[in-house]
């Protein structure tokens, strides 16, 4: 291991309903995110079934794998198969005692949820003495649900964090764990780093991997470790600097913005959603939409964001002919002339929108999701816009967008944000 | 191991973005559910970064865990950080070879993509010939995108399946996975399982966990793996019997049905989405929504599905009061007198709905997402919902729904759908 070498950390998932995929793990990728931004090198997130043995070879593997922090996620519930606190206790050689002063909290939470229920008697007091049993030596996280948390030092390491699964729950309960002392004492001698993010809207992986090589020939590259996700049309890029390494990482950041700059969206890990919130809020302009082929999928992460009121107006999901002509204006004829799907009935479809909702700026989508309805001048995945403003803009655009009807309608959504935000910029 | 254990099957996700929290993983679900469904246990799906150390590590320790099949995903592009097949051929004690056919048809595909995007020369040949390297004795599998799959016995076992990073193309290579000679092989010896599922709508996980163990202290069940998994508002229930445990899971399952009949949604997998799109074509109806804080998003969730322009005639997003008065046509005075979230305006929103796409019902929801304008008569999470239809029947619900405003608003689009789903059966 190398001076540049970064600390390792490792996450373990538990529930056996994540293992048979009815369920898709969200405190991974949370958790993994958070020990990346603190300056760990995440060396692998586990999935693992509330089986005791899995569980325990899990933890040992991350050992074993010269991890100095393990976090796990569920298994602290009242019931047989919540077996985390009984195996990381193993783990870490400490016997389970009951802690009192956790006994008493969780005793008057539950006592809440028996009033509610009626739920109570034998079953409820051995359900608070299981969730308030704590490893000797460990520390205890008060309660964000019903179970409390665990910080346990393992001797000569690593650290485990134990958190309980409930999404909420778990990002509710961090700050606290990140206070406990072990993992304070942990953490100061693991140098911090932050990524430096770029966010580009319609560029290929390919163009960014070619930069990255003609750079990479010409100094070393090797401190940044760069991570490129392609998120349907758009492209995030992280440079994450290795100990040392942030100078290296600024320049190339630079670098990146400046020779793809037509593409970049941001530099400083903005969204686009958030941007478009900001241009919108600042112009003091209302949006409304009359989307087709995406269904009402762009007007509701329009409302996404809290707050959103203050910019959107509304929108109609118009599906069928019918609804565009009555609901948005859009002539017949036109439809009749120029398809359903069609340059001519976006801009028509925009216009309705924001007259219909007294907008500032409106838009209009419809496209061929998808899977048939497709024609040989029309396929699937043709998707026209059109966004229009009161002060007299005009922005279409009629891509073919590949992939599936999913695929194709989030893609479109995509689209949309970019072009309202295009227009909310007047650039 | 007793006879009645399964086999063990596991997972290796690779992507360095997958350690840094930037993309959720989407592979490890989706083959952690077809490795169940053919029978196999599920020992774990591990998440490791694209480091050939650790690679190597995630395959050992699914062989020493007593895994007969480890199927990956990622890793096969044409780039340096792609290391799968190398790491896999050094795994299974086999050296890399070129496969000529594969290498041709690369070719092939490549060349199209070079004539589109003027790529090419040297670096292209390399590319072509990197994805074309296949350990000896393993199979190829045919790309989907442009990289192929492999199967690659190892000495001993276990197994191991290779397919592509890029959901569809792993999806879509699957069914030549399971075709290949070995893979059929080991199948051969795993007898199929198939889950029961039951699903419920606004049933307490705790009720079923008390009906399982009033059963289990009839009769013995531990032949029958129980996964329950509550999605917002839905709770699904899957029944898994081990070898010869499948009358037991029979009997569960209709046990469980009748037990909770008042709650069940179905009892043989059918989703809530299918349900009623079944349910309003058998009717004949089409349907529109007026939706406040969901903002279009059971719109959205109508549309998900292809042909649902047969039964969706389109819906407003009225966010504004404004937009509900012009749009829908709910009096300025009620909004007034009651509210803008109020079950008043919640039935004009349908009624309104209906009428203007001339629709056979009708649905508006409006309620207070947060995270602010909240009140203590009308808190955060207070959601109005009406259903109206053509025949008369009036549905209305107003419950204070718990969560984050995301939370909120799927929950409002689940209780939405459940509300047109009694509405189309007529119950």
């Amino acid at each position: 291991m190398d001076a540049g070498e970064r600390a390792r950390a490792a996450v373990v998932v538990t529930g056996s309903e994540l293992l048979t995929g009815v369920i898709s793990d969200r405190n991974g990728p949370w958790l993994a995110h958070e020990l990346s931004e603190l300056g760990f090198e995440v060396a692998h997130v586990q999935l693992v079934g509330d089986r005791l043995g899995d569980l325990d070879r899990a933890l040992r593997y991350a050992a074993d794998d010269g991890c100095v922090l393990i976090v796990t996620s569920g298994g602290l519930g009242p019931t047989a198969d919540d077996l985390t606190a009984e195996v990381v206790a193993s783990f870490a050689e400490a016997e389970l005692v009951l802690d009192e002063e956790m006994h008493t909290r969780i005793g008057q939470i539950l006592e809440g949820f028996a009033a509610r229920t009626g739920f109570g008697g034998p079953a409820l007091d051995e359900a608070t003495r299981k969730q308030a049993m704590v490893p000797r030596g460990a520390v205890a996280l008060p309660p964000v649900g019903t179970a409390p948390g665990l910080v346990v030092p393992r001797p000569g390491g690593p650290l485990v964090v134990v958190l309980p699964g409930p999404p909420r729950e778990l990002q509710g309960m961090w700050p606290a764990a990140l206070a406990a002392e072990p993992v304070k004492e942990l953490l100061s001698g693991v140098p911090g780093t932050e990524a430096r993010s770029l966010r580009f809207f319609g560029l290929p992986e390919s163009e960014i991997a070619a930069t990255l090589r003609e750079i990479g020939a010409e100094r070393d590259l090797s401190g940044v470790e760069v991570t490129t996700c392609l998120r349907r049309s758009e492209l995030e890029v992280d440079l994450r600097p290795r100990p040392g390494a942030a100078g290296v990482a600024d320049a190339l950041h630079g670098e990146l913005a400046a020779r793809h700059a037509r593409h970049l969206v941001s530099a400083d890990g903005t969204t686009t959603d958030e941007l478009l919130a900001a241009a919108l809020l600042e112009r003091g302009w209302m949006v409304a939409t009359g989307e087709s082929c995406t269904g009402g999928m762009l007007a509701s992460r329009l409302v996404d964001r809290a707050g959103s009121s203050a910019y959107v107006a509304g929108g109609v999901v118009a599906y069928s002919n019918e609804a565009k002509t009555a609901l948005l204006g859009v002539p017949a004829e036109m439809i009749a002339e120029h398809g359903a799907v069609s340059p001519e009935v976006a801009r028509a479809l925009a216009d309705g929108a924001r007259a219909r909702f007294g907008a500032d700026v409106g838009i209009g989508i419809t496209g061929v999701a998808g899977p048939d309805g497709g024609t040989e001048a029309k396929p699937v995945g043709y998707v026209c816009f059109c966004v229009t403003t009161g002060d007299g803009q005009v922005i279409a655009r009629d891509p073919v967008l590949p992939g599936s009807r999913a695929d194709i309608r989030e893609r479109s959504t995509d689209v949309g944000m970019h072009l309202l935000l295009r227009a909310a910029r007047g650039s």
